[in-house]
C-alpha cells in the first residue's frame, strides 16, 4: 500500500484471514470457514445470498437477500460484531413511502447497501410491472424510507457509487430483460436530487473472455482508489448447462466513471467449491458488497454463492489493482464516454 | 362537438375526406387515395414509413421514417400544403450537439414529433448500445440539437405530452428488449428539465383482446380534451405468421394520465387494405401522429402501414371519444396510479 491507496475511511476490524501459502491466479483468496451463511438461516428463510454488508459504529450491519421458504425473496436486515457471524431480524425491513405509510415491494432481491453522506441507501432488484431498481434510504437503520424507482423496467445490479461526482448521485446499473436476460452491459446513470435521473452513460459490455461473454453487471459499490474506480463486478458464461457467474475486476476512470481504464481479462474467482458449484442455483458467485480498510489495504469481497449460501474471500487492494493492471484488456467501447 | 370538445388550436386546413355511408365497427374511416406516401419516395430512400407530421404556420411539416437503399433508417424532414402532398428534404436531418457539431445516431426510427411551449420536440428509436429514445429540439427546422437520451435501453415508442403537467415534461414509453420484443406496457415518466427523468408510472399493459395481447405502444400525441387526454396508440396481436398491429384508443385522466378512464376494447383500425397486409413487414397500421382540428373535430390520423407506406385515416374526435367510452373495457391495472 505504498504506491496504490485507497480513498476510504480506516476500517481497523474488517475480517480477514492470510492468504494462503499455495495461490494461483488472481490474489483473491476465499475464507477457509465458507460459507459463512448456510441454509435455513432464520425462521421461514430458505437461504440467504447476494447480500450486502459494512461497517456501522464498531460493528457491522448488512441487508440480505432471504429467500422465504414461500419461495419469495424480501430483504431481511442483519447484524454482526465480527462481519462474519451474523444475526438477522424476525421480520423483513418494513418499507414505508415518505408519509411513513407501509409500502412493501411485491418482491425484493440482491439488495446493496451504500452510504453517501450521513445516509443509509439500500437498493435492490423488485418487480415495477416487471423486473426493476427499488431504493429506500435510512440513517438509523429502524425507518426506511422508499424513495422513487430511479428507472423504468427492465433492470438489475443497481449500485450507487459512495460519493457524488459533479455534484451528482451516480448510479451504476444493468439494463436488462423480462427474463433470464441472455445480454447484458453496465450503464451510469446521474441525478441530483435522487428522483430525477439523466445522463445516462455506457460503461462497458460483456468481454471476449468465456467468463464474461454473455453478460456483466455491477457488484459491490465501486472504491475510491489513488488508480481510479475499483469495480467488483460479475461476469455471467452461458453454457449447455446453465449460466456461470465469476467474479471479474475493472478500473474506472476517477472523474468520468463511464471510461473503463483497466479490465481484467482473468476472472478474480470462479465457481469451484462445492457451496459454489451446488446449491439452488449452481455455479455463481455474485459479489454484492466489499469491506475494506485504507490503512492496510485489506479488503473482504461478499459474494452469494449458488443462490444458496454468503461465501467471503480476501484480497490486498494493491496488489488486486496491480493484477488488474497487469492483465488488462479493454476494448474501445470500454473507452468510450458512452454516449450515442 | 358540444360535450366533448379539444383543447388544442384552430387547425381550419385540417385534411379531410367525408365519412363513407356504410361504415362498420369504430369511426374512423381511410382516405380514399391511400396510400399517401408510396414506394421510392425520395433518391435514396426506399421506403417511408412510421412518421409523424403537425401544423406549421399554413402549412404542415413532418419528421419521416426513411428506410436508405442501405437498409439503415433515419429521420428525413418533409413540407407539405396539405398534409397529403409531401416533399422531403434531400439529406436527412443533421443533428448536432449543444455546442453544434454534428451528432448523428447511428440509425433513427419511428420518430414523433410534439410541440411545448415554443419548442419542437422530435423523438425516436435509435442505437444507445442497445434501442433507445433519442431526443432533439428545434426551433427553425434548420438546427437540430440533440439533448440526453431520456432513458436507458432497451426502450421504444416514446411520445411526449404537448404540455407539462404538475410543472413537469411528461413522457410516456415503452420498456422493450433487445429483440422483437413479445411484450411491453406503456409508462409514462416526468422530468423538470428534459435532461434527468424519474416518477415512473405505469400507464396500462396489454390486454385481454386479440388485437392487443401481445404488447401495445404509445402512438400520437395524447391530445387534450374535455373528457382527458385522448391516447391513441397500437396494440399487437402474436399469430403463428409473425405480429399483427391494430390501432386502438384509450383516455387518461387529465391531470394524473398514469390512469386510464377509458380504453376501448375494440381495435379502431386494423390491417385489411393491401398497403397494410403487404409489404416489408406485413399486417401493420402504426399510428405515430394526428392533425386535429379544435373547432370542428375533424381528426386526421398519420399511420405508418406495413413498414412501407403512409397512410391517413380519418374520424371526428367526439364520435371517437363516444366510441371508446361506449366499448371500454379497463382493467385493475389500467386504473392504477402505476407505482410499486
Amino acid at each position: 500500500m505504498k504506491e496504490i491507496k485507497l480513498i476510504s475511511p480506516r476500517v481497523a476490524n474488517v475480517p480477514w484471514q492470510e492468504k494462503p501459502e499455495k495461490l494461483t491466479g488472481a490474489p483473491v483468496w476465499r475464507y477457509s470457514s465458507n460459507p459463512i451463511i448456510g441454509r435455513n438461516p432464520a425462521e421461514g428463510v430458505a437461504r440467504i445470498f447476494n447480500s450486502a454488508v459494512m461497517p456501522y459504529g464498531d460493528e457491522f450491519i448488512g441487508v440480505f437477500r432471504g429467500e422465504q421458504t414461500n419461495g419469495i425473496p424480501y430483504i431481511y436486515l442483519g447484524r454482526s460484531k465480527d462481519a462474519i457471524h451474523w444475526e438477522f431480524d424476525k421480520e423483513k425491513i418494513p418499507f414505508t413511502d415518505e408519509a411513513g405509510n407501509p409500502f412493501m415491494p411485491v418482491y425484493a432481491y440482491d439488495p446493496r447497501l451504500v452510504k453517501i453522506d450521513d445516509i443509509y441507501y439500500i437498493i435492490w432488484c423488485q418487480d415495477f410491472y416487471g423486473a426493476a431498481i427499488g431504493m429506500a434510504k435510512t440513517t438509523d437503520f429502524k425507518t426506511f424510507v422508499r424513495i422513487e424507482n430511479p428507472f423504468l423496467p427492465f433492470n438489475r445490479n443497481a449500485v450507487l457509487f459512495p460519493r457524488k461526482l459533479n455534484g451528482n448521485f451516480v448510479m451504476m446499473s444493468r439494463p436488462s430483460d423480462s427474463g433470464h436476460t441472455p445480454f447484458g452491459d453496465i450503464f451510469l446513470s446521474e441525478s441530483p436530487d435522487m428522483v430525477y435521473w439523466g445522463k445516462h452513460r455506457h460503461v462497458m459490455g460483456k468481454g471476449s473472455e468465456w467468463w464474461q461473454s454473455l453478460k456483466i453487471g455491477g457488484g459491490a459499490a465501486p472504491i475510491e482508489t489513488s488508480e481510479g474506480w475499483l469495480l467488483i463486478y460479475h461476469g455471467v458464461s452461458g453454457t449447455c448447462n446453465g449460466y456461470v457467474y465469476s467474479i471479474g475486476g475493472a478500473i474506472l476512470d476517477i472523474d468520468n466513471p463511464s471510461i473503463v481504464k483497466y479490465r481484467c481479462e482473468n476472472f478474480l474467482l470462479t465457481p469451484e467449491e462445492w457451496y459454489e458449484e451446488r446449491g439452488f442455483v449452481p455455479n455463481v458467485t455474485f459479489p454484492c458488497a466489499t469491506i475494506h480498510d485504507s490503512e492496510t489495504g485489506k479488503m473482504a469481497i461478499y459474494y452469494g454463492a449458488a443462490d444458496s449460501y454468503v461465501g467471503l474471500a480476501f484480497t490486498y487492494a494493491d496488489e488486486l489493482i496491480r493484477y488488474i493492471k497487469e492483465h488488462s484488456v479493454v476494448s474501445a467501447g470500454d473507452t468510450e464516454i458512452g454516449i450515442r
